[in-house]
Formats: C-alpha cells, structure tokens, sequence
C-alpha cells in the first residue's frame, strides 16, 4: 500500500470513528482510560524492550543525550502515563455541558451545547509519552485522533499503540478512535495535512522547526504553541523583594519550560537598587546574564546582551536583562519581542498594573505572580495538551473544553420566520 | 510600487493600528460608527456615480443580472449600510468583557477577558455593502481590518473607503485602522494570504470557489462559511400540520439564503399523509421537487432526485426530498450529505428529539422550527458577519464576540511556584 493510501485509509477510519466515540457517555470513556492505564504498567515490560531498540537505534544515528533523555520510557514515564490517564478520566465530561441558555422574544429556547471537534491530529516529535497524554485527553473530549509521532520513536509508538488498540477492542469501541501513523517520512506528514476532509484541527507539538513547517504546509487549521519568550517588569512602585522572589522563581524553578521568564525588564528608577541584589542571587543560582547598557554598567557579571538575544527563547539558565526608562518602554519591548506567552508586571500602582493588564496582548497577563503558573494545571483547567500562542479558539492553555466545539440547540413549538 | 510592497505595507500598518484600536474606549468607537454612517448618506450622490462606473463596466465585461443586482449601490443599499452601523454602535463592546473569573486555593485571582482577536482580513465578491457591514463589525471588536473586495466593485469600494477614512481621521484614529487593498487580482490575493505576520485571522465572504480557493491558499487561519445544504426531518411522531408549515417556511420564505431548506426527510409511516398535501402547497408557492423514488410513487408532480440532488445546495425555488425508514436513516442522510450549517426535526417523541439533537453535529440543531432562524440576529447575537460551518473557534452564526479572543489575567500578591 502506498503512504497516499495508508494516510487516506486512516483518516477516513477516523473520521467514522469519531460519531461513535462523539456518542459515547462519560462512563465508557472513562472506563477505556482506565483500562489503557492498567495496560500500560501490565505491560511494561514489554514497553521498555521496544523503546530500548529507539534507543540503541538513536545512539547509533548519533542523538544527543538530551534527545535520549526525551526518548527514554523509564518506570516512573510509565508511572506518569498510567496517573495521567487515570487522572483525566476524573475530569469532568465536557460533552454536552450546557455553556449558555436564553429564551428569544418569540419563545424559542436557545442553548449553546459543547460537542467534540471531531477528528484531532497530533504531531510531534520524540517524546513517546505524548502518545498516551494526547490520546487521553482527546478521548475524553469525544475526539478520535490521529497521532504522528517521529520515526525515532516509532518502535515505542507502535507498543503503545497496541496497547491502546487493544483497551478500545476490549472496552467495545473502533480501535479507530486513536491511531497511530506507521509512516514517518516528510511526505507522508504533507500528505497528512492535506487530508481537511477527515481531519478537523491540528496540533504540533514540539519545537519551533516542527510548528513551522505544519503550519507552512497545513490546509487544516493548526492550534500552535509557539516559543515562549515570557517577560516579567519590575515597575518603580514594585515590593523590590517580592520582585526578587518572583523573578527568581520564574527564571531558576524550572527554566526548561516554556513558561520561564527569559527577559527581565526593569525600571530606571529602581534598577540601582534592585540590579545588583537580584543580579547576585540569580548569578548564585547558575544564571548567565545577558544585558543592556544600563544593565551592564550596574552588574560587572553580565555582558553584553546581542540583538538576538530580547527575542531568544533560552530553555536555560540563560537571561537577558533590560533597563527601560517607563512603563511605556516596557510595555513597547514586550510588543516588540514577546511571543504571547506569559508576561508579569510587579508592582502596586493600580494605575499601571491596569495599562500593563489592557495593552498587553499575551495569553496570560500575571500581577505580581511567577509567570510560570501560566498551565492548565495551575490555572484550574485540569490537564493541559498543550499552551496556543494564537488567538484563535484557544489562547494558552489548552484543556478539555477547548478540544470541544459549541453548536446551537434551539427548542421551539412551531416557530417559523415572519 | 510592486502589489507585493503594497500588500506587505498594507498589512503591517495594520498590525500597528491594531494596536491602537484595541487600546479604544467603547464611546471613541461608537462615535466613529455613527460618523461613517452619516458621511455615507451625506455622499450618497458620490457613492452611486463611483458605483455607476463598476456597474457600466461590469455591463460590458458581460456581467449577469444577478451579478449586476448585487453590485448596485442604491439609495436603499446607503441606508441600510448607514443603520447597520448605528446598530452596531449601540450593541455592548465586548472588549474586556470578563467571560469568567474564579480564586485559586493559592489565592491568585484568574479571570478571562476578551481582547480583540488584532488584524482581520476580509477576502470577498461583488457585494460593496460588505465594505461597510465587516468594517463597522471588525471596528467595534476593536480589531484593523483589511478588505480585498472584488475587481467588478473596486471604484464603488474606493469611494467607501475614502470615507471611512476621512471618518477615521476627523475621530483622531489611523486611517490604517479599516483599508481597502487596491489591487484585486488574484496574485495579490494570495499574496495577503501569506502574511501570518501582520494577519491574525481571514474570513472569505462570498460562493464555494472563493472559499475553496482561500482554504487552500492561505498561511493565516480561515473562519470559513462554506455551503447550507441544510434539511428538516418529519419524524413518525411529527405534529405533521406544524411540520407542513414549518417546512413550507423553511424552503419558501427565502429561498435564496444559506438557511433555507434544501432537502425534506420524511419518515416512511406517515409519507403517505404528509407527502402528497405538503408537494401540492410547494408547488403551488412555484417549488419544483425532486424525489426518491418513493416520494415519486407518491407525488406525481415531483421528478426523480439525481446523486447530486443530495448534496446540492440550490439556493432556488427547488426542493429534494427522500423518504426515510426510521430517525437513524434520517441522520445517517444528514451526516453524510449535510454541510453542518442548519437542521431540523419535527417531532413530539422526546427521545427520538433528544436523539437527534446528540448525533446531529450542525452549528445550529433545530427542534419543531425553522431552519431560517441560524442567523445571528434571531439567535440574540446583535449582528453577524456570517455562519462557521467549521467548529474551530466559532461554529453557527458569528457576532462581535466571535470576533475576539480570550486571554488569561491573573492577579497576585506575590504567588510563586512551588
């Protein structure tokens, strides 16, 4: 069979699939959850033998030890799967919530009902686990999915795709509602992202390269989580030391993360006090910083910040640091070099927390708070597939509800149009 | 100047006057509204001789009637462009609109407020008035738009948006606020439809083809309306007076509009009631039916339906109509030949209701009325700028508050990450 026909075969199935699974009650889906998570530590032996062959096969190719780390199913990622899915199956159901309900002047009852997309492709990149977590929330939501993982994980996919098959087979659904694409190659993801009439949205999961080029060659809409270049400010009317908290915890808790600050911008007026203190202790902490001229003149430590650098997302114990003379230079620097993450102004003027809070466009605004709380989990959403730095359907975080659409139900005795 | 300088000029000065409108109160907004509006009457002799000048040449190129119909400016188009505005203006802004707001046990404040969705491109066909009723739609939500009206209607276009300009500029705003793309051929197009950069979102207005050909062509996310093969079920258990007259409005009262029905299901066990009285009514309001072969056995004046008759949306005086066994061949019907717009059932039975309102994924399920009523203004939503037949972002009519986003504000007092 061609890759054109095992693409269309596939998303056809899941197209189908996907009315039976939009029709299933939350019992049913939470039960397939469950069992998929007894499964996975059932067989998990079985799991790590073929994720050792991705393995030897990386090491062979020459992956870096950060791209085996990634690859690696350990206990405790088989662990983590398994508490997952069993976590999402304690989410409430958002299939057929009731998000609004109105009666109109002619009597017609008017609800707005959430209903699931329908069909989800996911692509990503080494991390097999993506698998598991994507595929559970998805099912949750009444989705079937598609899921193309990288061809250096394809050994772990299939294992655990087969897994899944056989909890859906076992549960009485189509094994159709969660797939796995046993082809790899560029073309075959081209291919894939033509396929509009099966597929209802896509979302990349994975670096910059990677979101690029799925939106560059995607006719189907893409939800995309581009980098996070988070800001925090520390406005002159700031609790300096709250602000030395607050930045420190957004840099160094865990800076690997999308939501870890990158730039700090701090104003004039307070940078001769707070500079030399915060520039210490991050210092301390492994912190390289990378700053402007003001910045450079206060802190021997830093040097020179290059153009690139304000709009860099380090993923590191790396920092770019900016003198700005007002909140309007602030507020301009983050227009000019954010990313629509995450941005943090500290500070106790309501007057500029407010301008901060209106003109900054990101999808989470924090008021004296880490930029980090920006995710599903400490925002409330539950569990998160991912973080939209575009404003459309979802922007940031991204939970069951918007793996969900809204269609209208409107009840009425009769009515017609005059 | 090359059309690709002028596009990318065009669209970046977008980018930055978005900033700005967002930045609006509701009052500099409306009173912006109201000003277009009474400019446009006060040059209403102006519009129509730049509109005359489209119509003589659109005679010449060959144009249809139809297509002349909806290119003509009249003084009856001016008026209800210029009230179209005013109602706008007095619509609530949905800008900061907090859509939800709750405490985290950490004590940070989250809330969900709407911001505008930033820069969206309007691609559409004959119709002038669209320069208007997007403009004053977009410009309320506190977005720029860019508009790329057809070649037949540039002058009449020019003219619209000379005085939106002039509008813009006496309120103090940019005039890059609302522009008007001056070339209109079909590399130019595709040209804009590259420019994720500078373009949040595109919303095609106008037949399959340009959908279609904005689908396949563009980088920037589309909010598209595609067709309304749209159908009403009579159930067994239907009130089959009701049923007749809400059928009979569905497909007559206006025929030409995307909610009109195309296609009638009627269950097999009161076809023989039902049929025969409901084709004479239709064919004496002028519709011509097209049957399956039972509805054929049962109507003489009704020809045989064809496979395309199914899929086809007339947007005329023409009915298809299928006689089905049971609710299931009904939905089955609509799931594989409906375009997700608009449908009906008739029915008193309140699990085949229920049942139907489930497994029907339309943007609009309508129960014992009229299909014509998915329409942003019946459904309570003030205006609309058209009806997603797709579930990303907005599914069914689209008001002012489909075109926004949400973004995160979360307020703290120190909160750090644990």
């Amino acid at each position: 069979m061609s890759f054109e026909e095992t693409i269309i075969n596939i998303s056809s199935a899941a197209r189908d699939a996907s009315r039976k699974i939009a029709a299933c009650t939350a019992e049913q889906k939470n039960s397939t959850l469950i069992r998929i998570a007894e499964k996975l530590r059932a067989e998990a032996d079985f799991i790590k033998s073929e994720n050792a062959k991705d393995l030897a096969k990386g090491k062979e190719a020459g992956l870096t030890s950060a791209m085996l780390d990634r690859l690696a199913i350990t206990d405790k990622t088989i662990d983590s799967m398994a508490e997952g899915l069993m976590f999402v199956a304690r989410l409430e159901d958002p299939v057929g919530m009731i998000v609004k309900g109105y009666q109109r002047p002619n009597g017609l009852e008017v609800s707005k009902v959430r209903i699931p997309l329908g069909v989800i492709g996911i692509i990503y990149e080494s991390r097999p686990n993506v698998t598991i977590d994507a595929a559970g929330l998805c099912l949750k939501a009444g989705n079937a999915v598609v899921l193309r993982g990288g061809s250096e994980a394809i050994n772990s996919n299939r294992a655990l795709a087969g897994i899944i098959g056989k909890s859906l087979e076992e549960e009485g659904l189509p094994t159709e509602v969660i797939q796995v694409v046993p082809v790899t190659d560029r073309e075959a993801v081209t291919f894939l992202l033509q396929q509009e009439e099966y597929i209802d949205v896509i979302i990349p999961r994975g670096g910059e390269g990677l979101i690029r080029f799925v939106t560059q060659n995607s006719r189907i809409p893409v939800l995309k989580h581009y980098k996070g270049v988070c800001h925090t400010y520390v406005d002159s009317a700031a609790d300096l030391e709250m602000a030395g908290d607050i930045c420190f915890n957004a840099k160094v808790q865990r800076p690997g993360v999308c939501n870890a600050m990158e730039t700090m911008l701090v104003h004039k007026d307070v940078a001769g006090e707070f500079l030399p203190v915060m520039a210490k202790k991050l210092v301390d902490a492994g912190v390289e910083l990378r700053g402007c001229d003001a910045t450079c003149n206060l802190v021997g430590s830093a040097k020179p910040a290059q153009d690139e650098d304000w709009d860099t997302e380090y993923v590191d114990l790396i920092l770019s640091v900016k003198v700005v003379d007002d909140l309007d230079g602030a507020i301009g620097h983050i227009m000019q070099y954010g990313s629509k993450h995450s941005d943090a102004i500290v500070s106790k003027d309501h007057g500029n927390i407010k301008k901060f809070v209106r003109e900054v466009d990101s999808s989470g605004v924090f008021v004296n708070s880490s930029t980090r709380f920006n995710d599903g989990g400490e925002l409330g959403l539950g569990a998160e597939i991912g973080i939209s730095t575009s404003k459309l359907h979802a922007f940031g975080p991204m939970g069951l509800e918007e793996l969900t659409a809204v269609k209208f139900v409107v009840y009425g005795d009769g009515q017609i149009r005059e």
